[in-house]
């Protein structure tokens, strides 16, 4: 067994010793709310947005970046669990600024056990946020940080899925001081 | 503006009052591991796993599924940032669990607002997982709780960005009582 499995296990035992009467929530969103934001191990979502188990929904990527995986669950969210408002948060020091789709084939192409990024048909998949030149844009990476969280918001409304009386907020953490903040054209 | 921002505003106020030396920590994440789960808001993947920020990459989309756009954040996570485990983490009471892709697209066409399942391009993400057949199968939802998680583990594990070495635990969440528990044949 892992170390890190024994100890999620372990913290998970604790969790539900004093789990209270959180089994008695229902599913759909109590606050009917839905925040989109990245993995970064730094962002506490619960902790930063202020949520309790049973308030919203929360999607998770790389870069917190309007997916059409983020879409499928973001309609999801709104059409079978009635969520009627949605936050797209982006945080400052993102990794996704780090690096762009040119140096992500470089690290896959000359290391071992991994294949090219023609594999699997992702190259099919041109036209997301974050694509360049039309090839290589899956890893929707980040060069200006404002600009993403304005783009995914607009990709996010525009998308004939998305009704568009959905309020979709732009906002940026700061993962130096813990606050959020505005993102202004995305109002 | 929103009640629900103005309250999101005022808890993250409270949040980086409290925010201590959090700002320091680095971007890779300290217990190098990634957990893909789903959105569900009953869900906090911080308390039932036991993590405090700077420890993890928390992917979550609807279902926790192993879809093109987790991958693509777990591939992230290993080559940029260096985790080298992973937690596919399903849940009981899943929303996923309670339509189909054939009452997705009936609510999508009966209501305002929303355009058809042919929009987009979508129909022709075919390969993922939740598909039935090779059609509107992009929303990945689930028939069969351990099997869902046994598919997503594989898919990852198969995946040609996946370097074999990684391990991949299965894990379903009881929401009724807070406790996690292994998908035997994940292993």
């Amino acid at each position: 067994m892992s170390d890190i499995r024994t100890e999620i296990l372990d913290a998970n035992e604790r969790y539900a010793a004093e789990f209270g009467d959180k089994g008695r929530l229902p599913m759909p969103p109590g606050r009917r709310f839905a925040v989109l934001t990245c993995m970064d191990a730094r962002l506490d979502p619960a902790g930063f947005a202020g949520l309790s188990e049973g308030d919203a929904h929360v999607i998770r990527n790389a870069g917190g970046r309007a997916s059409d995986d983020a879409i499928r669950s973001l309609v999801i969210s709104y059409k079978l669990l009635g969520t009627r408002e949605w936050f797209v948060i982006h945080h400052t020091d993102c990794g996704m600024e780090t690096f762009d789709d040119r140096t992500m084939a470089g690290l896959l192409s000359s290391s071992l056990e991994t294949a090219s990024l023609e594999a699997d048909g992702w190259h099919d998949h041109g036209s997301g946020p974050g694509c360049v030149d039309g090839a290589f844009c899956k890893w929707l990476t980040i060069e200006d940080r404002e600009q993403a969280v304005i783009d995914d918001v607009r990709r996010i409304r525009n998308h004939p899925m998305v009704p568009s009386r959905i309020p979709v907020h732009g906002m940026i953490y700061d993962c130096a001081i813990g606050t959020l903040s505005d993102v202004a054209e995305t109002g």
